[in-house]
């Protein structure tokens, strides 16, 4: 029998979707279950495809089924599972051979897999795979962690399942270790950021515009063939159209107002926080969901202080939708802004040399915040591989200065009428503060020098590091 | 020879003034350090405090001069010196002794050392001490974790050495192992925004209004005699008079605008992410610090985006020096709503029964956030004492209504005129999520449930929870 090409362990929606696209595509491969039952419906349910598949019901007849050195994707339960699997394969592996991470890890979980197999002959990848289980099923996008050597096994066959954009396969390796899951981690990051300021100009339609949800669909959809262009604006169309079964009406209207989240938020912030680089957009994006889970908090807090606001009103620009239009255009700017300069930072740190037009272009298909706008990333981060931020690129400039009197407007105005925009203003604070040659923060290093003699250097680099702040010490010693 | 009642272990500025300070207020104390010599200069510069400090040179002899069980503050570099001197340490101790880390230790660090002697006979507090070097040597403000039972041992002590606010002394046991560090850690992280939102005051004054340092240190001298009243409003006034000896022009003019931080806003934020809760000011303000740090990207950005801004103007309110002043308050009270609701999660995840009127009152005075408002916060806790949330207290809900519309005047007027205020939006930002009983999250979770299938519930809480999305998820298939 003809050896398979790769295998794959878990096969749970989403690792039964990878091994049928991956037969689908032309590919041999080797499937094992912890519970043979599952193997067995899963072959029942796999049609003309269970040519290309074969089932195994034993570690052993699994292992010998796949052409050394043998890639075997784990896409199980992410955690603790993935190590107890990681060491049951272990003893029936060969020199060369990969175990791939293909589930939600955590970055830092997937550098110490790496380090745990580093002095065996073995090795690992762990890959970042978005686009939901119907992306498994059809073409997601892919972002490779572990050795080059390793890819160059694995590309083949992964290249022919993933998300295509024009043609090109959006799959690649990123770099050693954790870069693949840690660019997933981003990818998710931007995609709350995404998510969250779709809701709050949503919010701003709805209530702030008295606007129906099917009229807000309406309006999404045709953002849909703009600058807008993305999946994300595309299903909230669809979404805002849709009929709830039970009450006729519109379906988001009778959906609770509590958003869930599964932690790659959560880490995003966490990561960007430990290296310093602000994540403003990305934090006000978690921090409102974290927010609207509390939902009998807010309730009371309306009870005191009034849940109502003043109608949303624009002066001057380009007239209301096309303002909030541009608005969105613009912090999404910041959020993709943001996310690419921690990647940059965290390339830097992890020694990975994370290279951002690829990562651009591998984001274009197949993952949830896929888009026009991610090819015009690429473009302009293969134009200036080395742009310390996105809106330094001549043609993101270009985008943020056509864009940013809109933001800058619907902000104001939102603020003015008592309509939540966290991520919305997040974004446009920090253009504010990031194109200003002289901040504050002078006034942060007096202060800190007076209570803690923390020190200061000076405009003009004179060798003088402390003010005068002699009987301010004194007051203080009085308390 | 009477025995020392407590030993202190590091006599580097902190250390010696903390051994001034206990000696002062009657209290014998052992102190010993690394170097002998460090110990002779710090008792040749004791004065009449040297005769009640016991000079030791060997552990032998400075564990043998303390009274059992002794409590022992170790007062050094933090991280793993802490950890060697307590192994140092550990084997000249008998049962029931007591290591003191009154470092600026991570509270999960001190949580591991606790752990750590948990199966010994000795025991460990953490402690957190606020007030800088002056702090330290005239009354600090001080915050412990550990058995209740090595409390009591060493707070006659603690207390006699505490700063004093109406006659009560700004120490006390606020729980078990790692409480105290946490405490001080988010006390920190109100600090960051505090002064984070001064200086965006400052920024509004400055760059919007075009008034001189000078100016605008009068202004804040003022509001230090109103609402305001606090430490660091003083100290800002003071720093803003403050001239430069070398150019006598106004030293803060002087100072280069790259804001340092030391670590603890980043572990505020990181541990409100980690338990999902929003602290959005306290997020604003590290930000802000690390974006300062950006100093040449800064300026590369302001020549592309231009660092202007128009002035900046206010319309209607309360008249323009007392909005600004109204806006400042109602922002920190949002950055306190903020850092209190991070300490009650964290109390009930860590088992720690945190007492929120007795933190508000040991921060009244001593540390740097001290001031007038933490009265205030004291009364509202104690009067309620299971508040959810700060400014649901009838006292903080009263203060924020009167105070929000100027908070809205005001960072809706900065946005307009393109003068960044991340803090204060974010405050502003929390507070109309906070107050909207209804808000805009279903959309998010209609998204989810979309591209992830991860259901959702239904306002008429009828079991229902995927929506009719089947012809998007056949668009998404075909990508």
């Amino acid at each position: 029998m003809e050896a398979a090409e790769i295998g794959l362990i878990g096969l749970g929606v989403m690792g039964s979707n990878l091994a049928l696209n991956i037969a689908e595509k032309g590919n041999r491969i080797a499937v094992y279950n912890r519970t043979g039952a599952a193997t067995e419906a899963f072959m029942a349910s796999a049609g003309d495809l269970a040519e290309r598949i074969v089932p195994c019901y034993t570690m052993e007849e699994f292992v010998a089924a796949i052409r050394p050195p043998r890639p075997i994707i784990i896409m199980i339960k992410a955690g603790d599972p993935v190590d107890q699997q990681m060491t049951a394969l272990q003893e029936y592996l060969s020199a060369g051979d990969i175990m791939i991470d293909a589930g939600n890890a955590n970055f830092r979980d997937t550098m110490a897999r790496f380090a745990r197999l580093r002095d065996t002959s073995l090795t690992f990848i762990g890959m970042g795979v978005s686009g939901g289980e119907e992306g498994a099923r059809h073409g997601p996008s892919i972002m490779v962690g572990g050795t080059e050597e390793s890819w160059k096994r694995v590309e083949p066959v992964l290249t022919s399942i993933a998300a295509r954009f024009d043609g090109e396969p959006c799959a690649a390796w990123l770099g050693t270790d954790g870069a693949g899951h840690f660019v997933k981690t981003i990818h998710n990051g931007i995609e709350y950021a995404d998510m969250q300021m779709i809701a709050e100009i949503y919010g701003i339609f709805r209530d702030g515009l008295g606007r129906s949800a099917g009229e807000i669909g309406t309006i999404f959809e045709g953002w849909n063939r703009g600058r807008l262009n993305s999946y994300l604006i595309e299903i909230t169309a669809s979404v805002l159209a849709a009929r709830d079964p039970i009450s006729g009406g519109a379906m988001v209207d009778m959906i609770l107002d509590k958003a869930g989240q599964k932690g790659t938020g959560k880490w995003s912030v966490i990561e960007a926080q430990q290296m310093g680089v602000p994540a403003t957009a990305i934090e006000a994006a978690v921090a409102a969901r974290s927010l609207s889970s509390q939902k009998s908090q807010r309730e009371a807090a309306a009870a005191v202080f009034g849940g109502g606001h003043a109608d949303f009103s624009l002066s001057g620009g380009a007239g209301l939708e096309e303002d909030l239009e541009l608005a969105l255009f613009a912090a999404k700017i910041g959020a993709y802004a943001q996310g690419f300069a921690v990647m940059a930072e965290a390339s830097r740190e992890f020694g990975w040399n994370l290279p951002m037009p690829t990562i651009a272009r591998i984001w274009r298909a197949g993952c949830i915040i896929r888009s026009q706008f991610l090819d015009e990333i690429t473009k302009a981060f293969t134009a200036m591989p080395d742009a310390p931020n996105l809106i330094l690129t001549p043609a993101f400039a270009e985008m943020l200065k056509q864009s940013l009197p809109s933001l800058r407007r619907v902000v104001a105005a939102a603020v003015a009428s008592g309509l939540p925009v966290p991520a919305l203003s997040s974004a446009l604070g920090y253009f504010d503060a990031y194109r200003q040659a002289r901040g504050t923060a002078n006034l942060i290093q007096a202060q800190r020098d007076f209570f803690g003699a923390h020190g200061f250097d000076r405009l003009d680099g004179k060798d003088f590091h402390h003010g005068p702040w002699g009987s301010g010490l004194q007051d203080f010693a009085r308390l």
